[in-house]
């Protein structure tokens, strides 16, 4: 919690860089734009190294820019790689609740091309960022996140790869799947209420038709939300965490990284 | 080919050590009995190492005990396992050619309880080995020999984990996963005809209802004998090796023997 609570602060020292837990591990709450509407992510990377280094682009569930994606942009600042956590909603913009979340959400998931100039947005500022290798770029994102950095993908962003975490894969634009130009991999709980079979099914077909170099993980016992402690341990709500497949899906983005960007 | 050439060698040196390409490794074409039947099969681990090891069987494809699979096993050997290619058809008993490995692969779908009766004679010689550790034992198959150790955790053996690469996933007796003790992990290729979605989902089920510890992943534009390089290039034919599912799947497998062997 100690990274939380020391990047919780960022938030009001804007564009000056704070050292949290990690030694070496510096973090910014940065301000971007998307036309005249104000964003501010979170970015974060080790001091500590040389030089540039593979750019993860980071977003968030429903719930908007909080600690737990901050936190797992900080994680990925420890192995290395400079990390954006993205803000979709907008600054100050914050949902109260999982009905505001959900409105929220809903607004971007209903506007797809809107949903794409955020993250895009958002991954400017990362691809613009000194520390940033400019060939080795990824996106990641969590539930409602996992459907933007898909989105991004279709968008056509020179991205090495997106990986998604429990989220929604359809889309109203499939045929857009031909422009992806990184590689996918979707990871998935298999009794995920939220995202059923049939989704799925679309889902890998699309990827297919378009000839995208993709794979998938479905997890055994595993529900929607999978990652996040905050979800509750009773599946039977349809989200709950799941401690084997949280550290599974994150040893497996860990190697897709390794893969995409090349890494021995 | 090197290690090829070299443990071909050992079926003619029966019972006898024979160093084969990498330093320290050792292998031994050993033979072991299921009733009145006589198997061959082939052992292999690094000499150079020092003490007991987590200990991996591995099942062949339809086409018998061949180099290929011996290869996977001194692959494993390479990373540290004791590793024993078992001999499901029995001493020399090796196809010609597919129509007469489907025909000796058949016999055994057919009748799986002699399917588990032979995969677990050979559990037993690797469990016997004094450098087996026995709290640490895995196996894995490719093709017909994913189905066979599939089998083999249906039957209740006592095992870590199994992997099955591009392997049969259905089974008669579904009910059996009950008895399943380890952990399940299948590599699937996303346009393998042989093994469809209906087969897929009707395994997946299977594994939820016996309360299993799974998981799955699916490759896209890989078909079936994905791992294999003499399955060829051609997609089409339903059956092609696919490098990139390949390695993936290799990675896979060694994230999982990492958790299961719990290796830091």
């Amino acid at each position: 919690m100690r990274h939380f609570v020391a990047t919780m602060s960022c938030l009001f020292v804007i564009g000056m860089f704070t050292a949290v837990g990690h030694a070496g591990l510096r973090s910014e709450a940065m301000q971007y734009k998307d036309g005249d509407v104000v964003m501010e992510g979170y970015l974060v990377y080790d001091d500590a190294l040389q030089g540039n280094r593979p750019g993860v682009l980071v977003v968030h569930e429903w719930m908007g820019l909080n600690p737990y994606v901050k936190g797992r942009a900080d994680q990925l600042a420890k192995l290395g790689y400079i990390a954006f956590a993205a803000d979709i909603y907008g600054k100050g913009i914050r949902p109260k609740d999982a009905n505001e979340a959900g409105q929220f959400a809903g607004r971007y998931k209903a506007d797809r091309k809107l949903l794409r100039t955020r993250v895009n947005a958002a991954f400017d500022v990362l691809k613009r960022h000194a520390l940033t290798d400019p060939k080795k770029r990824a996106a990641i994102g969590y539930c409602f996140g996992g459907t933007t950095v898909l989105e991004l993908a279709r968008s056509g962003a020179d991205v090495s790869g997106v990986v998604s975490f429990h989220g929604g894969l359809e889309t109203p634009m499939p045929g857009d799947a031909k422009n992806i130009k990184g590689k996918v991999l979707a990871l998935h709980g298999a009794d995920d209420p939220y995202v059923k079979p049939q989704e799925v099914a679309a889902f890998q077909e699309e990827m297919q038709n378009a000839g995208v170099d993709w794979y998938f993980v479905s997890y055994g016992n595993a529900v929607h939300s999978f990652t996040n402690p905050e979800a509750g341990n009773d599946p039977k709500k349809g989200a709950a965490y799941n401690e084997k497949a949280d550290k599974r899906s994150w040893e497996e983005m860990k190697a897709f990284f390794k893969e995409i960007f090349e890494e021995k």
